[in-house]
């Protein structure tokens, strides 16, 4: 296959050469049948389970695909980059004051974790502290939801990134541990505003849709040093980008984050409705969805099909 | 200054103007005053805490060094990273049966991690995952003592690398929360070899003595992918330099890895002798050493250093 | 002094030289002045702090008090035990299926071990626990307060018994650990009725005020074998008054529990409005109030006053 | 049955009319299947599953007994009662500096809790505490062996009280997890003795074989405030027996002592030979015995005989 050296041993693969190996690779993944779709909301549990899709959008502005990547998705937790980028925005220095950027270490107990160090969660990628993140949008932007949706729309291009209202109002039902999450920061003063509608935005932004071609163009910015690599626009600084990725390499991945750096060595986050988002700095951004989920609530298929085309491309940061 | 391109934004600065700028680098670090000499043994406690070094070493095989980079130092943790290359060697896969990857996100109370966790340590930079280590070397090698030293002379080569014999009593003697960590893998069945000996190869281990120096040039097959670019010898495969940079970016600078990867972006390892060592791949290594501790164990002078010359070299592999 | 030998080494004082006893006993008592005021809610932080006041109810009838023994105060915790009544009365063995009867061992970190223990608390003595009742009581009692209210008022035979509203409100806006407790039970599945709801049963029962007299009374039948000396009337059963007792002696004191039952030697229960009652079995009741705590949050004078009187007649269980 | 009042609701029951019941309730325990004879050393493993054995010692000087009640067996940790009255007997109020006095509430992770209170044991019948006294009396008497050995036969006026050189032997091989204990407790600074000398005298002390009359009669001064009911002779204070009951009454059946409290309502101390043994202050001592232990590590045939009998006779303290 042809290949373009760019930098470090990274190059591009151009498109006509990586379509057939997203092929394989997403045939390949097909064979993966480990894995159980979410099912602690019944809007979730509901997805076929057999969607598959792979999107690698490179910096020269090509965006190669195989499966079903234009079919919309819940994106759950990787809504939590974009509540973050807002943020950071914001508050600056002082948001790192009340959220952590160390990872966690600690499955399932996230509760316990935050009755320790006294309601100031780990890092913005687990619960705890992605809540502590929709406080600050909360309390200050006037219209918070619409802040994260037009955000997201400009940076993927694309007015068709919504919000599934079911999937919301399913979330807030089943919310009960994301509201002791929340009252719990609240007892230890870590937050300001209505806990009702802190965790009203949480759930709105956790219930996003999305394809993989518009995660993969909407993160691009990430993999080019801040700025957007479609419309030029600096998105955020390189030093800020850089960050971003530094906490998706720690925390992105769930409890399987050491692994997934040992095995992908990428900056990534999934999320529970079977996406997952690999960062390569100078390179571009892989995306895959497939709603099957291994036991650390990481896509199973997923995290297969990057690490096989990471694996085959070179591409660690390491 | 003068720059040599060879990878996505990352350069070799000719050593001529190199030397300058860490000289700069080390005088802004010596007004850094916070920070305690490591004390839980007199030995360590005896150091001067004035002692101050900064080395780079590039792949082209130069070497730049300020202050005092030819005194050697008890490496302690640093030491961790040559115990895994040996376990990593013998035990291949096996070795992850039983010690884990992922960051431990448990400050200070590794023990209860461990209990929790059913003896089978988060990783290998953390003491348990360390002393697991160890155990493998015990076990496997008829002289395990031999193997790390003559490995790491050749590493560096250079004859200099000793141990510290007062170090390794004192470690001994003050050893019996690594002695508990121990007897709770011992407990869970995860541990072959005897104890004592176990905790004898461990803590000789940690009181082995090189200067930044021997430290940066002994790893840069880390940033050579696994190749040492002055013997031009495979020291591990691409693939076990990429890994063990993985383990150290996310768990090498105990409960601030997140911290050191948000504010710095390199894989890198502490240790409480006031040892830093920083790998750029595909650009070279960092050592620093500097023996006044932050509050995390970390060389507050050392950390300083490195920070700065990474953000002004724009060294970040995200 | 006259005793009159009633039992096993217990004895009841004639009121006569009792009341001398208690004064004595409360003098020494003023000159302990360790402990401060509950000030979590502005409510209990206002209450004056040399409040203190002593009553002895015995079996045969008489009420013997010293100081502000007529003076509503807030029961807070004490209340929980009246929650727990009704809630074996209803559920009778089905309650243990929902809420164990081991001492917590936890201090001030429940909802971990709630977390641990997934959403099934120690005892009804801690706040998950009594949350518990608190579910259980609103989902079982038409009009839960109501019910709460009149067994108090019989038990004590007045309708003096009142709740304090602003203490009410107060315990609400300062809720959020609480809530946080109640949600996380609820993400369990071990919470029926609506959350806001059982919060508010939970802080209007503790909002109950009653003095020591009432207290002393109100509780008599616990050492009676269930039955109310004065009325004659069968509270509980025999089985259920010792059940009570044996909980009050593992998990009353909060995280003193241990230390009160070794040096007192009673089954007993504190609240942070200052007030302690223990039992006394086949003798009566000892009700102290003084608004200080102790860094447990038990009443520092109240139990200085109910270990001394113990100490002076000999009362222990054990 | 004939049945002679003495205190409080309790009686004695004539040994005429106490061996049928006593037959009775020991047959019925026979059906009782449930538990696991402990196996985590072989000496334990091998003994015979059908052993039962039940003795009460009343004050009057009878004993009466059903089953195997003459044979030794491993005592284990009942034992931990025999080494605190030494060390109360020496360090007195200084000994609550080292050790608390609460329950523990912490199944299966002791050395959890003992990191998290930096190696103060939460009581003296948990294994930590015990190694804790342990230390205390290495350190205090010159035989520690010895001094208990005579102490223990002296009580049970009986030479035959013997140690099980086999169980010994075992507990030493398969002491890991007691060794983490004890050597976390060394690196809190809570041990003064060598560790193995300490763990040598404590895994000795669980080593020692008794019957159940042995152990009914060297208690019976619990019962007796504090004095030996067959020599006379002072044991302990009346308030230290009062003490030592507390401690059992919150934490000697281990997690199961919440619940043992509400369902008989004695002091009791079991260890994981299958043995038991509960304090009827003014009334007498109840052992029993039968190796097959439920998942608490509880004798299942033990407490099942205890709570019978003490429910029948109407035993509780409460």
């Amino acid at each position: 296959m042809t290949q373009h050296l760019i930098s470090g041993g990274q190059s591009i693969t151009a498109p006509d050469n990586l379509k057939p190996l997203l092929q394989d690779i997403l045939q390949q993944a097909l064979g993966v049948t480990r894995g159980k779709v979410a099912d602690y909301i019944p809007a979730l549990a509901e997805v076929k389970p057999d969607y598959c899709a792979l999107t690698v959008a490179t910096l020269d502005g090509s965006v190669t695909s195989v499966g079903d990547a234009t079919t919309p998705f819940s994106i759950q937790s990787i809504s939590k980059i974009f509540g973050l980028m807002l943020a950071m925005e914001r508050l600056d220095e002082k948001l790192w004051q009340r959220v952590q950027m160390e990872p966690s270490g600690q499955p399932f107990n996230s509760i316990v974790q935050l009755e320790w160090e006294k309601g100031i969660p780990r890092n913005p990628m687990i619960n705890a502290g992605a809540i502590l993140v929709s406080d600050v949008l909360v309390s200050h932007y006037s219209a918070s939801k619409s802040a994260v949706l037009s955000m997201v729309r400009g940076l993927c291009a694309s007015d068709s990134v919504c919000v599934d209202r079911r999937v919301h109002q399913s979330e807030i039902e089943h919310g009960a541990r994301n509201a002791a999450l929340a009252y719990l920061m609240k007892s230890f003063g870590n937050l300001e505003a209505d806990v009702d509608e802190v965790l009203d935005h949480y759930f709105w932004q956790c219930a996003l849709t999305m394809s993989t071609e518009d995660l993969a163009r909407a993160l691009a910015f990430l993999a080019n040093r801040g700025t957007c690599p479609y419309s030029g626009k600096a998105i955020t600084s390189h030093r800020d980008a850089q960050r971003i990725n530094a906490l998706l390499s720690t925390s992105g991945m769930y409890d399987q984050s050491g692994q997934f750096a040992f095995t992908v060595g990428l900056p990534a986050k999934s999320g529970v409705g079977g996406g997952i988002v690999a960062i390569v700095p100078d390179y571009g951004v892989i995306a895959a969805w497939a709603p099957p989920l291994n036991s650390y609530g990481n896509s199973a298929r997923g995290m297969e099909m990057i690490r096989n085309l990471a694996n085959r491309l070179g591409l660690s940061v390491y």
